[in-house]
């Protein structure tokens, strides 16, 4: 049995990615996909992946979670699993437990991933604005985003985890005023991750049918996305459209917000799905719509975190900085 | 002629503040108010107040614009004038010429504005977050906001100023959509300060009086939001109804975009004109409205700055840690 600097986890809505840390580096041979579905906690799919890697203690074990990091216990916001300290302590005999929001993990990530899983979806080759604030927004189980500065007086990276998914989704035209309402019923409101989720998509799609007075089908937002790409135009690939353009103008309404002229950095399950049509027109087309404002987003470059396990590098960052 | 530790100014789109700091604090008896029209520059504005108050030498002058400040010279988004550091240095003598956004100086003015100044809006008693991100929302000429939070490593404050004005305007209701398309017309879009600012005042002003077939006059914000004031219903307090509505909704997204569990500070021109209604109902409905994160925005203190001098506190604080 082995003692590793530290056991690194990103549990998502739906998937866990597992690895381990030694030498301040995650070892990439260590890294373990896993579906949520089938563990009854996370304590037994945490033990059960240190005892496969013969892992008997660790300095820390950081823990990336999609939901907001409070207290000592966590409770996923999307999944039922609740975490404790004592708990994982037990299982990975760590001295220390840390936990972290997931887009924390993203935006701790940017430096530590691999600069080839960072694709460059803009059509200009600019890089921003040196030490200008980064942005990292993703859409997959929710949607959110976290912003990084750089304190200049003590080269401190600040990260600031928002909330932006649960922020009003912007409507822009008739047609999607009707998708608003449809998404918003039962509910008085829709919200941005109302759209911009799996879930968003597979109802994009479904009020879409509706509308056409098409017979739909019970498919995964995956299914639906495979399609919409293979696809040059019908139902699917309109899905897909109106997802985008939404996308497009929210994440450029949070540059705004957060002037990230560092850089955007795309993230999430469904944004990835979407890679062959994120480099369309359409995306950059709402980004950029913002009136005398369509300068200022021209110059900042857009990537799409193209790596299942940057969150791992993030929580790697983490476990480092708390080891020195 | 007098020596004096700096001079701060604040430049908004339609008047000019300026006052003297001596030993580390704004001198309240110094600062005097303007009206931007009638002055060819700043530069001409600001040497006869240098002249008024005996001012030949400082350590700093100290400038804030309603402008992005890049570089040297600043030339004012919602004016026609042109700054430049040697024509300040000219006037004022000093060795140092500092200039910051206006949204950056309300920001760093939060721990030096007079608490009796900060009025406690919220209905609630919450104080917030201690240490929790904070954040300045404002509306008068145009809109923005800022956020500050405290980097807990070093003690120093991070501001980060943002173009929110820019943002898409949320509209939730067929009555917003189609005032969203008025204020859109021959423009493609309507941004958020299309609604919340002054102009944006007169402008659904005129749009209820269009839409009800009303004889409309060339009113001012100003005048408008004063009917609003004294008005139960009629025309001048439905106005003044939707743009709180929009701007309670505007300010519940953005203290989520930053997780501001520290409080919200209001500020601006239009802000304070409609100042009693803003602790109404209706900005706070608006506010609170999001779905499960409600309770979230509940816990969150929401204050007008209500001091029209705030930002020269802001320009103080940036002169004084210049010149430690």
């Amino acid at each position: 049995m082995n003692h590793v600097q530290a056991v690194v986890a990103d549990i998502g809505g739906t998937n866990t990615r597992i690895g381990v840390v030694n030498d301040e580096q995650l070892q990439q041979s260590s890294i373990k996909h896993y579906s949520n579905i089938g563990f009854e906690n996370f304590e037994t799919l945490l033990g059960m992946y240190c005892q496969e890697q013969g892992i008997n203690r660790c300095d820390t074990a950081c823990i990336a979670v999609a939901a907001p990091v409070v207290d000592d216990n966590i409770t996923l916001t999307n999944h039922n699993w609740c975490l404790t300290r004592r708990g994982l302590k037990d299982v990975t005999g760590a001295k220390n437990i840390s936990f972290l929001n997931d887009f924390e993990a993203l935006a701790l990530s940017l430096d530590r991933v691999d600069p080839v899983n960072l694709m460059h979806l803009s059509k200009s080759s600019q890089h921003g604005v040196p030490e200008g604030t980064r942005l990292v927004v993703g859409a997959g189980t929710g949607f959110n985003s976290a912003s990084v500065s750089i304190n200049k007086n003590s080269a401190d990276l600040i990260v600031g985890v928002g909330e932006t998914g649960h922020m009003t989704l912007p409507v822009e035209t008739i047609m999607e005023f009707e998708l608003r309402e449809y998404l918003a019923r039962g509910r008085g409101r829709a919200s941005i991750e109302r759209a911009l989720s799996g879930a968003g998509l597979v109802e994009i799609y479904t009020w879409l049918c509706e509308r056409a007075g098409i017979q739909y089908h019970g498919l995964s937002a995956r299914e639906i996305s495979e399609r919409a790409i293979v696809e040059t135009d019908g139902i699917f690939r309109k899905t897909a459209e109106i997802l985008l353009r939404f996308f497009g103008r929210c994440v450029g309404d949070l540059a705004l917000a957060f002037l990230s002229t560092g850089g955007v950095y795309l993230s999430g399950g469904v944004t990835r799905a979407l890679k062959p049509l994120l480099d369309s027109e359409l995306f950059f087309k709402y980004f950029l719509a913002k009136g005398r404002q369509s300068s200022l987003l021209s110059g900042i470059p857009v990537y799409l975190i193209d790596d299942d396990a940057a969150a791992l590098a993030g929580c790697t960052a983490k476990a480092v900085s708390l080891s020195r």
